[in-house]
């Protein structure tokens, strides 16, 4: 049964990923979610990403910040693809997390997202994208999403809007 | 047939993508390559992205420099899965392609890569990685490679290696 | 009849520019405000240029933050002048909305004003110049802003002002 | 006679401005360059701007790099539209001269380009933008420059296109 | 009569500035205060900066936010020493204003403060420390003050000091 | 006797020092703490080094904001490692503070920790690291800790830790 | 044996760490040199990291660069005191290395050195300098290299220097 | 006998530090130069200003790159005005020395010139300033030398000058 796995490097990461969490239950998308630190707990990083893979877990969701180097660890340990969520949790405003995640060097790519909760939002879009290329059901609810979200636009401009007659 | 697309903002990107190709000529994927712009061409953009995106182009990767838009214009089309190459084609050294291309709003994810070089590269290997879910012999050689740069590691170092014995 | 659109890409932006509109209410000027956005209503976006650019628009104001390709994407559907305004809505302070709205590349241009409330501000400014090239009244309610706030200062100072005798 | 007029800060920016220069020769348009410091030649610059202004300058460009004060020098001396360049000719790449520029405070504003050669071709473009708004022969120049520049992306794209079949 | 002159570009600055003046009162130093803008009141500006120095004012101190051109503007007004204090009155943290105000041409210098009111307070030390070069009562006075601060330093320690004895 | 010796520039920064204290009681670790500036006192400094270094001081912690010089003020009067903690008391978010500390120029070294907090705790823990080398009792009460920072991080997991089956 | 483990993350570092290991050289200390990468090797970094901490490594120097995760990846695996050495090898100055390596989380403690050449040499400083708390001998040549630099900075001075009579 | 002293951190300096003395012989002064460094010979540097200031030096001009102490351990020293002068000897361009020097705590101010060679001129200008405040035969040829720069920039426009007739 294929999965997504959301990892987060500690406790207070949960704040913010809780909004990646929430994309995926409205979506009905099967996900696990689970703390482990690339520094503290390395082996448990390595052992669950080994683990999850071999369950069905096919897109790996990794959120950090400072010196965010979880979902670089995550990579290093498989192939399937890896989203990384840089965090806005040091003075610094989540630019260290930014490009600890993102300036993955060649052979070793992390997608990297937006920092904070719009990277994590889309980091479960992103995966959703991912899993739609062979789940047709998905890739359909994605697209309503977008007709959604693009009419959500036009609700939230007739309340401002001011039109020349 | 399902393939990758790449798309450079302009000419000159070729210079950073043609290391983004030759992956995949190594891998023997199949992809497409196109020049169009975000700016310059925006119908030919949007019309490509439909076009492909309809003739099995499975995976998207952008890459652009300056206010990098081209990689978000092409999410704006596509819920296929999109990835964002920033270049360093200003004085600024990329920085500002790097936020124009990763800092994209809720539901609008572009995975980003490194800036230049090892971007274009790691754009290629996350297309396979993605393709790899559902194709078990680019997974096997994804494997594979891993394998091969690990040792390259051992035999680099053993160039300069100093031992305590 | 002329007119100045203002559109953004989020009603959290009207917060910001709703000070752009009161410029124009003070000076008079004919505009119109929509939501529209680059990402999730990239049709809506594009229609409403041609649209309002026929129906008598002669300079857009956009406003977006994040990775601000809008101001951008309007560009890129007319040759009218197009000023953008960077907002300050993620954790970087606005330097990603800056750097996104202001480094267009050669023949595009988007006239970018400072990030947030004065940019908002200084956009109805520009765009009031640029009319009053060829409305003489609006060019001499601008000279006269000039005086007042000039006149203003003078005021301010005189409240803190300490002079030697 | 309306023209522009392009200020620059020193003789070393003519190495970048003359790219504005050549922009407006291939559209016939009228401009003046002069060099005129804000710190150097304050009193030439305001009575430049002023002269100018009288006899038909009716959009300035100003150009200037570190902590670049010409284009606010100069909206502060008329209040026709000041295109501002900023320019790369510090050890910070240019970033103190974008910051200079753009940050102007309400009701004064600067429109400003991007860093560099892209910025000094853009200020030609937006300045033509805002000719063309009374001048229908150069606005359709300016559109048939945007179909020119759009069929380029297709030639330079022929040359490296890879297309599935 | 000797004395300093501040200038501030906007009554907002006054909260930080005020402190500087403190500085002054505590060691009883002739100063003036006014508002003025490099852009808002370019005339009032120039002609206070040429008045102040004929009744006076052997140094400035000009304090502004943004584009901080104001301690430029006065610069180029007057070969006496200018001193600039960049503040933090925008979304960038003061790093605007830092680099607008230091970062000036050749043979055009603004002696530039920290961001803030570190800032504000050194302006003035740095104002006395110049006049204390042919004033040998201020000079013993800052001598002091060094003194008590250093005091000061051990007298703060006692109450978290903590020795191994 | 061996100890370590903590130097913060000013008393605000014991609010975040104290953190730093709390590693060393919490691990029974011989420490001093005293305030000393490198501007305002010193040759209190100075001597402090000196003497604390002749009393068993084996590890100097150095706090500061700003243009933290502190740590590499004690590095110039010692050749005892020294660990510097860059604080963010200025509106770059300690950005000054981390590039004045860490960017210590040839044979001068200073060993940076992270801004802030964390950096302060890391502090403890990196002078522990050092002592531990010839301290088997503490070098056994860090591995300890680790082995607890790990179980930590399961249990925090499994109050939001979700499993698929 | 005690010994110093200098670890890189690719063998294009080996041009600046060289020259930590002249220092080593020069000072007879004894040390190791090998490649091994966080993400391409992590097995070997650990086991590495494991089998050189057995055999007497007593200090680790990582040198990487971009997304520099190579010493937090040696500190997850030791207790033993990492120091961190940043490299410019990308677009980016090596900003991003420094802050991948800095900006650790609580307990888990990289020593930071300056960006490339100048970290190099310093990383191989700081870690004689900890060596040298219980090696009297390399404590007495540290202090007698500082008299060295000292001397120096004499005569590099009498070269250039100018003094009044 | 006044002078002025100007001290430099490393033999590497004098390369951008010469700019500085061609301007002071330029003009006559009487000024020192020597190398000294703040960290590799702190007591060198101590001595030095204290002599110096005792000879008779006025004003200091201290430049540094990296994490540039110089100039705060001069200002430490002496209550005589320090100029600051940041070079750009890193890769990152400056930055590091330019907030190393600027932001300097309350009560301590080093007044801060550009980065670099314009910096190193704008010192010797700074200085010259602070010193025709009581000789005016220098305060004469410094208003000369602004009308032969403002000369200057006339001359140079004519060269590229373009005006409508």
């Amino acid at each position: 049964m294929e999965f997504i796995s959301i990892i987060m490097g500690s406790k207070s990461d949960w704040n913010v990923m809780s909004e990646c969490v929430e994309v995926f239950k409205k979506f009905d998308c099967l996900y696990e979610v689970i703390i482990s630190s690339a520094h503290r707990s390395p082996e448990r990083t390595k052992e669950y990403v080994k683990d999850a893979s071999s369950r069905g877990a096919c897109v790996f969701i990794a959120a950090a910040g400072m010196a965010a180097h979880l979902a670089g660890a995550v990579a290093a340990q498989t192939s399937k693809p890896v989203i990384g969520v840089p965090l806005d949790s040091s003075p610094l405003n989540g630019l260290d997390a930014l490009l600890s995640t993102v300036q993955m060097p060649s052979s070793m790519p992390v997608a990297t997202m937006a920092i904070g909760k719009a990277g994590a939002i889309n980091a479960a879009y992103f995966a959703m994208q991912i899993l739609s290329l062979k789940n047709e059901e998905l890739a359909g609810k994605l697209i309503e999403d977008r007709v959604i979200k693009s009419k959500k636009v036009e609700l939230d401009s007739r309340e401002i809007e001011v039109r020349i007659k």
